[in-house]
């Protein structure tokens, strides 16, 4: 299973190589990032895991925190995000809200401040509400900043967006990383057809961030993307037309139809899960403003009925069948619904998901790197020779 | 209060010969593990605690979590827990279920998988149903298995049992400790009586692990196992048979009684405390599976007017009096149902407990080193050279 | 930003000729405490800082706990308390009293024992009723002496004050700290006028600590300490006649006033704070004590409408001109009630606390360096050799 060393020695002479610029920013959109910043966190990515799987001891903080601020549930991100601060050698502090007086409004700016004296890195999932996360984000940032500027905090932490309501790096990294081991290189997406797709689910409000930073991310190397969704399950303009952008400067295509199927047709993968609609979502943080109990419970009976109508919107063996080699490789950030086992109708089929069940869980274990690789590019000037040094020190982690 | 170095050095020496297997496995029940693995983690306990005394290093691993996933209220075991990773170098993540979606079922296989990337061991209790708790745990540990072997994972962790419905084998070796130091040595617990009594508190539903796990344990020796409770008070069959095995093949005996006065006479050590008949626990499980919370409800009446019918069954100075030189040693997990402090009616009057109170405290003491060995065993091939160097290299823990 | 080298030497060099005493105590109050200890508590945060902002490692521990116990709402504190313990290299182990057992009562002893046994250093907050708080500190402290003398623990955790119902020493060394910055020096604070001012604010029950703290405290260097509050919301007496005495001892004054305006002309501070009257307080917890649920009820609109009364008690510009120079430092432990933001009347205007807001912020970035002096000062014999070694060792925390 190991890797062999001389790999990641090869990593390594590439990365010093590479022009990334992500030092003392933050990491909340993948679209503000450079092609080449991307490909660095790849690449940092698995030199960690290899130097890992060899029990190459990673620890460049010796004390230090990572502070996490979850505004929705999580399990996988949660632990991703803490076990790469404890690779890192960061102790994690989890801000529950609950405890403490964070909110929206006055004090964002003063919390901002108070949680930083000791903290190297912001992790914030705010993931609900339209309009909401990736203001909150911006507005943590700024007050960090002017903290800084102003001799409150010695060195200003990096903020990293574990979702919001745009956006999903973390796990649309470790969605490209998975596809970067499964086709050999990043260069071999190039004409790939993706079919990201709506698909039925019993829930209601699910974000968009998942689609749309899939959509944006993949257009940028060259692949053929195309997106599905019944009518009336918009995503955000601004992000379709980035998309669109993207697939046109990378050689790539982007497509959207209405029709699962066609999607699904010769595709190389297929990536099919929920979300609500963004004029949905828009609607529902409107009435979460003037605290409309009523118009949420009638907006959410309204919504399950609307995605009740497309239930046919289900990855099964026929959907399947339709792919390249009736053999596409099957993405999902997981939990998925899956048909049969978690609710009576779902984004996927049990057989078909059984069928790829390893492999999503195969996917999922590139996330705590992938975080572990954005804490360091966002900490640190020069994080490549200060992992060339752990690689040469010799230095294990256990024993 | 210091045990002198050359104590330690001789326990390493014993160590180095003992035949024991745990490396690559978990620690789920005290009665599937050789008692030269029994043994061994006493050993090696004792030498964590000496080494510790002395201010030594022990951390092993510069970074890795453990995790802990309650799912019922622990003070104790908990914190010792959290203690026996941290002093092995490791933090600590706690799978609150309220915050993520952890849930027996389809998801275990999944989320096992999804925990465990940066993560070397994974301390489980649930102990509220009969049926469930083992069961969960042995899911666990086979999903493990599976992402392990398909390459889900670079490595294994270890699952530990912090109290299931079979065993609490972290409570138990702690108990076995405590004797060890006790009466000099475990060869000198050989014909020893031990007294494993029920014994009246005003609650219902405690868990069958610790008597269970506590005759298993003792019978195995040489000791004169004497189990007592009112009729219908009984413990799983299995568990009695395997005793009654124990008991015969380390030359010890075992005996069940309906009378505490009987189990006390002439005792040495007495263990008493409150369990629920697992006719009960069986029922409950059945009614909990069928969401039936009237029949919940009336099935806890039931339980605590039966219990009320045996509340002569006390530890106070009479029964004392009726022990070996009067003075037999008193064991209990606490916190015990102390009569006139935390009820009008419990396990054990004031005054007796008072006198060993402070014992209680002393036996406790070990628990966070018995699940430190645990971890050493069951994470490194070779635990002993792996101590003896920090021993030698004479690295201090603070300063 | 950074403070030059030479200035943390020259503190090393005052601080080893300190005659300080708090190895193996407590840290409760800051009157228990000579000015010696409060002068050598605040050099070693200010050389703490130092090092810290010169990537100097201040790891002293390799392994151990730091716990916490919040009885109350905390996240400044609680996540200073994190902060240095983390600094010092002490995991951090949150009790949270939802899932476990410990209370006021019988086993306040057993669990003080409970967490200690691998635990450094337990932190507390129990400042929700007048006659509790201090006391269950207190009560914690003994329980430990009790184990640590019968060979329970094999070393005596300190216990440190995270705020009670009589005093908040790490937020009122923390104030002390800025003004020791403000005016260049601890000597710098003599003859200074302090107006400690109660203020509006629409909440009821707001703890006594901080302006008891900082009166008690302030008095010691010299100052012209004046309390000011409407009649009826006096403080403790003992506290009182302390902060009296100390004014003397410093050649000082201590002034009680009715009139805000009285307290704040030609004042050099300023901290206008709500507070609860001391014998609204005591009530409280006599109802509390009877679970008097109607009482406290009506106890709260009693003093709400009391309160209401004095919505003149404000900081604004009218009162900000009195001060010498116009121009008195604000201080405030945050968060503040700041009208037109977080209330319609409150404790401060906008106008005059927009500008402070920065400085209230560089107030508070002391408070994980003062707690991290206290833990040194309380665990180790020498503590100002070990971070000279660390200053030599010439070790960074981070790369």
């Amino acid at each position: 299973m190991r890797e062999p060393i001389l790999k990641t020695k090869n990593m390594l002479v590439s990365l010093k190589k590479m022009n990334f610029n992500m030092y003392r920013k933050d990491f909340l959109l993948t679209w503000n990032k450079s092609t080449e910043d991307i490909k660095a966190i790849l690449t940092l990515s698995e030199i960690l895991r290899g130097l890992y799987r060899d029990n190459v001891n990673l620890r460049v903080f010796q004390t230090g925190l990572g502070i996490s601020l979850f505004r929705d549930m999580s399990t996988r991100t949660r632990m991703a995000y803490a076990s790469a601060c404890n690779l890192l050698g960061l102790g994690t502090f989890d801000m529950d809200e609950s405890k403490t007086q964070i909110t929206h409004g006055e004090t964002v700016r003063e919390t901002s401040n108070m949680i930083s004296f000791l903290s190297e890195v912001i992790g914030i999932r705010d993931d609900m509400f339209v309009g909401r996360g990736h203001n909150f984000m911006k507005e943590v940032a700024e007050s960090l900043d002017e903290g800084f500027e102003k001799g409150v905090l010695g060195h200003r932490p990096a903020v990293i967006n574990l979702q919001c309501d745009f956006d999903h790096p973390t796990q649309t990294l470790t969605d490209l990383q998975h596809l970067n081991h499964y086709f050999g290189s990043l260069e071999n997406l190039r004409g790939k057809k993706i079919a990201m797709s709506w698909a039925y689910s019993p829930s209601y409000g699910k974000p968009l961030s998942v689609p749309q930073g899939v959509i944006a991310l993949m257009s940028r190397f060259g692949a053929e993307v195309c997106l599905a969704h019944p009518e009336g399950y918009g995503l955000m303009p601004d992000i379709i037309d980035k998309t669109g952008e993207f697939a046109k400067g990378s050689g790539g295509s982007f497509t959207v139809t209405d029709d699962m199927k066609e999607a699904f047709k010769d595709a190389d993968v297929i990536y099919p899960k929920s979300w609500a609609p963004f004029e949905v979502m828009e609607q529902r943080t409107r009435l979460v403003n003037k605290e409309d109990e009523k118009g949420l419970d009638e907006l959410e009976k309204e919504c399950l009925a609307r995605n009740a109508e497309h239930k046919d919107w289900v990855c099964d063996e026929d959907m399947l069948s339709l792919t390249k080699d009736k053999s596409a490789i099957y993405l999902h950030c997981l939990p998925a619904d899956v048909q049969g086992v978690s609710c009576e109708h779902g984004e996927v089929t049990e057989g078909v998901f059984e069928k790829y069940r390893i492999q999503t869980y195969r996917q999922a274990r590139h996330k705590p790197f992938i975080i572990a690789a954005m804490i360091l590019m966002c900490c640190f000037r020069d994080p490549v020779s200060l992992i060339d040094d752990k690689f040469r020190g010799n230095k294990h982690r256990t024993g």
